[in-house]
C-alpha cells in the first residue's frame, strides 16, 4: 500500500510501504476513508521527538473493515468504524475503570495517513456506525479518532461543570475542540486564548464566550479581570510546552484542576505553587474509546460539528504539503483522503 | 511571654519575646493550652528552610481566648477554641469554595509554642467547644489544629471513597492521621507505608489493613502484588521528597490521584508518567477550617481518636528537646505544655 512516513525531521514522503497485516487474532485492517494530520506529529517533524527513519506516521483515521483476526466478534467486513488512535480491549482493570489509555493490551494506529491500517483488540477498540455515514459527517467522525476525544478529556480532567468559567489555553485542534466539550458540558463562560482570527471565529462557533488574544503575563491578568480576581473554575491544557503549562497554574483559581492532555514537552510543573493554591492536575493521553459511544450520539444528533476544524483538505498522496501548513500554521487541521 | 524561637538550624530556645496584642479588630489572642511540633517545623531545623534568627516558631495550638478585638462577633474571652495554623475570613470567595487556604485574608499561627498566640480572623479562624473540654481530650482536639486535617486533606485530595485500596506514604504524624482519615472515608484496604514498629502500631489503630515496610522499587513491588498489578485506587503522599513523591506516582493506578499535603522539598513531579499512566496530582496546603466542625464532631463523639500521635510530652520550657526528640525520630509527635 502507500502511506506517509517520516524519514527526518521535516522529510515527510507518501509512499509504498508493506501492507499491514493480521498478527494477531483480535486485529482487523482498516481500508482508511479519511486520516489526518495531528498537533502531535508536528513534533516528530519538527525534531522534538526521536525518529525512526522511514516509520509510517498517523494515528488518525476511520474507515471501512477490510478484514478481521479470527477473535473478532463484532466486525465484519464492510463495516464503517471510527479508530481511536489507542487501542485498547475495553475489558481489562484500567478499561472498567474508563482509563482505556492505560489498558493492558494497548495499543496504537500506526498508518492512520496511509491507505489501510492496522487495529490491535478491534473488538475492544472499534466503534461502528449503522451502515456508512454520509459524507458531510465523515470529517467530524474522523475528529472521534482522536482531536474531539482528546479535547472532550481535557474539559472532563479539569472538572468542567454546568455554571462557571472555562479557560481553554492553546487554539490548535485540540483546543479548539475543549472549547467544544467545555460548552457542551455547560460551562457557562468559556475563554479561548487564542490570537489567530480564523481560530477565533471557529472557537466563537464551537462556544467560546470570550477570547483572550494575550499571552503570558498580560494573559494573566486579563483572565484575572474577567474572573474578577478569583482565577478560572477550570483550565483546559492544550499545548504541552512549559510556558502553556505556567499560564494554566497562573491563572486557575485555587482548588481548581487544570486539565492537560498536550504532550509534554520540557513542562516543570510548578509544584510550589500547585501545593500554595491547591492547584491539581489531572488527564494525560485521552483514553478515546471511553467517550466515543458518547460522542458518536453526539455527532450522529448534529448536536456537535467538530469537523470545523479541519480546513485544508489534501490527497494522502500530498501528506507532506499538508504537513507544511500545519507546521508554517497556514492550516488548523489537515483531512487527508487516500 | 515567654515562646519557642528558633535562631539558626539545630538552635531552638524558650525565651522571652513581645507578647501578641490585637493589632486588627477582627484579631483575638490565645492563652495556649497546648501546642505541639509539627514535621513541617523540622525543615528549618534541619537546615532546609530559610530562618528569621530569633522569630517565634509553632503554629499548631489550642487555647482559651484571652482578648479579642472590637470586631469579633463569635467569641469571648474564656471560650476554649481549636486554632487553624492558617487563619481565614471564611467568607472570601476561595474559603466559600472550600479552599480556605488560599483566603484572601490569609493568615498563620506564629507563636503556637509559646504561651499567647494572635489569632487573625478570629470569627472565620475559630471553632470553640461548648465549655472547657475535659483534659483527656486536649491532644486529639490540638491535632485539629493541623495534623489530622492536613491527614484529611489528602485523602479528601486523592479521592478516597468507600471501598477500594489507599495506600499512605510517610508515617510521620501526618501519614498516621491519613491512615485515620482513609478508613473514616470507607477505603476497604488502607495500606501505610511503615518501617517503625511504633508507627506501624498507630496505623493499625487507625485503620491500616496492611503495613509495607519496603521503600523504593521493593515498596513498589509490593503495591503492585498487594492490588494483583492495578496499582492503589488513592494514594496519599504525606513527606514532600523528591522519593516519596516518585514512590506515589509509581504505585498509584492509572486514572487515580495522588494527594499530596507534604510540603514540597526538591520535588521534580513526573509529568511524562503523569501523561502516559492518566495519574493526576491534588492537594497542597490544608484549609484547616473546611474540616473543622465535622473533625471535631468526630473527635467529641468518640469516633477518632487522633491524639494517638502524640507520643511524648514535655512543658514548653523543654521544646528543644521535643524537637531533638522529633529530628532523631524517637518521637513520633511532641505535645508541649505550658
Amino acid at each position: 500500500m502507500r502511506a506517509t512516513t517520516i524519514h527526518a525531521p521535516g522529510d515527510i514522503r507518501f509512499e509504498e510501504v508493506p501492507d499491514p497485516v493480521i498478527e494477531e487474532p483480535t486485529d482487523a485492517i482498516v481500508k482508511v476513508v479519511a486520516g489526518c494530520i495531528c498537533g502531535s506529529d508536528l513534533w516528530p517533524y519538527r525534531g522534538a521527538n526521536d525518529i525512526d527513519a522511514g516509520s509510517t506516521i498517523g494515528h488518525e483515521c476511520v474507515g471501512v473493515i477490510e478484514e478481521v483476526g479470527s477473535a473478532v466478534k463484532d466486525f465484519k467486513p464492510g463495516d464503517f468504524v471510527i479508530v481511536p488512535f489507542c487501542h485498547c480491549d475495553n475489558t481489562c482493570a484500567h478499561c472498567v475503570a474508563g482509563v482505556q489509555a492505560a489498558c493492558e493490551n494497548l495499543g496504537f494506529t500506526a498508518s492512520g495517513q496511509g491507505e489501510y491500517s492496522r487495529v490491535t483488540q478491534a473488538d475492544g477498540s472499534l466503534v461502528k456506525t449503522d451502515g456508512m455515514p454520509d459524507a458531510s459527517l465523515i470529517p467530524s467522525l474522523l475528529t472521534l479518532s482522536d482531536v474531539m476525544a482528546t479535547g472532550w478529556h481535557a474539559a472532563v480532567s479539569a472538572g468542567v461543570k454546568p455554571g462557571g468559567t472555562t479557560v481553554v489555553i492553546g487554539d490548535g485542534a485540540v483546543g479548539l475542540c475543549g472549547v467544544l466539550a467545555a460548552a457542551q458540558l455547560g460551562a457557562e463562560r468559556v475563554v479561548a486564548m487564542s490570537r489567530h482570527e480564523p481560530r477565533q471565529a471557529i472557537a466563537r462557533a464551537f462556544g467560546a464566550t470570550d477570547i483572550v488574544a494575550e499571552r503570558g503575563d498580560e494573559g494573566g491578568a486579563r483572565i484575572a479581570e474577567l474572573t474578577k480576581g478569583v482565577g478560572a473554575d477550570s483550565v483546559l491544557e492544550c499545548v504541552g510546552t512549559d510556558e502553556s503549562m505556567k499560564t494554566a497554574f497562573a491563572i486557575a483559581r485555587p482548588g481548581s484542576t487544570v486539565g492537560f492532555v498536550g504532550v509534554p514537552h520540557g513542562v516543570e510543573l510548578p509544584v510550589r505553587r500547585m501545593f500554595q493554591k491547591n492547584v491539581g492536575l489531572a488527564g494525560g493521553m485521552a483514553g478515546v474509546r471511553r467517550y466515543l459511544p458518547d460522542l458518536l450520539e453526539r455527532v450522529l444528533s448534529g448536536s456537535i460539528d467538530p469537523g470545523k476544524v479541519f480546513d485544508l483538505t489534501l490527497p494522502m498522496a500530498q501528506s507532506a504539503e499538508g504537513y507544511r501548513a500545519m507546521d508554517e500554521r497556514r492550516a488548523i487541521k489537515v483531512l487527508l483522503q487516500p
